[in-house]
């Protein structure tokens, strides 16, 4: 189907935790990895864009989680541009396992940003680039990421963004704030079978050499995140949320 | 060549750095999930060996690395099996750029160990296995991996071995204590173009829920480094040397 395409990969020893099976933030880590090598392939990623000084940002992410591939399995991703506005362009996913079950969805909203003027661009900038493979038919795999609330941390974890943090522009990995967050909760959770939707807003860039806080609040089933600058500036808020109530 | 095999990877995104060059670590990775691809693939992997309470331990390793590989490239990384004494496996590599051209090589030292007796084995017991794979006639493309002395360090990093570190055996991820050692590097150092040499002595594990804590001394342009756990006890011990003065 024009416009949605496949990308397999193999679950490798270094993204698997103790249960042999993909942790959360490395199957977040296939999507956004797809949607880069994606959106090269059709003609308008970075090889394009950043020679004009334009790159995609993402800002909004959601991931469901029904079970997490094993590990040397083969991991199928399904991509696609769906819903467009005037600033925001929605790029939707599904994970399927080795025997073709859908087993994660992923949706994610992107703003073009040129990072010379620091401001965003109208996407009808780059329209004529993708326009042919916007599937907005297609249904999306999963309720649309939503605004996560402000919470009241409970918990707190500081750390310095370092080298092995960052990616070309000296900001911090997309999905290192994931796994930041997830390594706050408890282990019984991480390794549980329990299904469950992450909701990530990126708000502002943690960089190089400043010391993050990373602050955690639970209700029930819910746990909320917020990542503060030492600057104190919220950088990223996210939500957990389990679906089975154990 | 029988024994000795290539390997295709794509320098993908997220294992760059501001250079858009792959990092160090992210170099090792590749070689080490290479071993375990490699070892799978002919008969002697973990999926063979962890069934019987065995498991490749890494003990030693060298990384020279003379350039980096750019993001989107093929990087091709040719592996073969080298000498072997009563208890150590030498498995070596080398890392080609996509013309083709020798950038890197890799040296590594692997003993077996009985996970529930907690001892190494003897090789003969698995050397039926491998025997025909082994190429001790192909020259090491490197010195071979070093004791690293230990050091008196004048700088220090604490830090907590979180869910986002730890392998299928609750233990830090192998190449994460080469993240954690090249992250405190001077910036300038590891987006600069020197060849290095690294040499890593794996000694014990680190554990989940245990602050470890790094420490580095400079000798000019030699980095020794050392981890400690919460418990005293020396788990780990690096040195990386530049080879450019400048």
């Amino acid at each position: 189907m024009k416009g949605v395409t496949d990308y397999i990969y193999k679950i490798e020893p270094q993204v698997v935790d103790l249960t042999l099976k993909a942790t959360v933030s490395a199957i977040g880590n296939y999507f956004l990895n797809t949607a880069g090598t994606d959106a090269q392939r059709k003609g308008f990623g970075e090889d394009v864009l950043v020679p004009q000084n334009r790159s995609w940002v993402l800002s909004r992410m959601t991931l469901e989680v029904d079970k997490r591939p094993d590990q040397y399995t083969d991991f199928t991703v399904t991509t696609w541009i769906g819903e467009n506005n005037r600033l925001i362009s929605t790029r939707n996913f599904t994970g399927k396992d080795d025997k073709g079950e859908v087993i994660c969805r992923c949706s994610t909203q992107w703003c073009l940003i040129d990072f010379q003027k620091r401001l965003p661009i109208s996407l009808s900038e780059v329209l004529p680039l993708c326009e042919e493979f916007v599937r907005n038919d297609v249904p999306a795999p999963c309720e649309a990421p939503r605004k996560v609330p402000s919470c009241t941390p409970a918990t707190f974890f500081e750390r310095k963004v370092v080298y092995s943090d960052i990616d070309f522009n000296s900001h911090m990995n997309t999905m290192r704030y994931i796994a930041l967050v997830m390594d706050m909760l408890p282990l019984e959770k991480l390794i549980g079978s329990s299904p469950l939707r992450l909701d990530a807003n990126f708000i502002r860039e943690c960089r190089y050499g400043q010391t993050i806080k990373i602050g955690m609040e639970q209700r029930d089933n819910l746990y909320l995140f917020e990542i503060t600058t030492d600057e104190g500036v919220v950088a990223f808020r996210a939500s957990v949320e389990f679906k089975d109530l154990s």
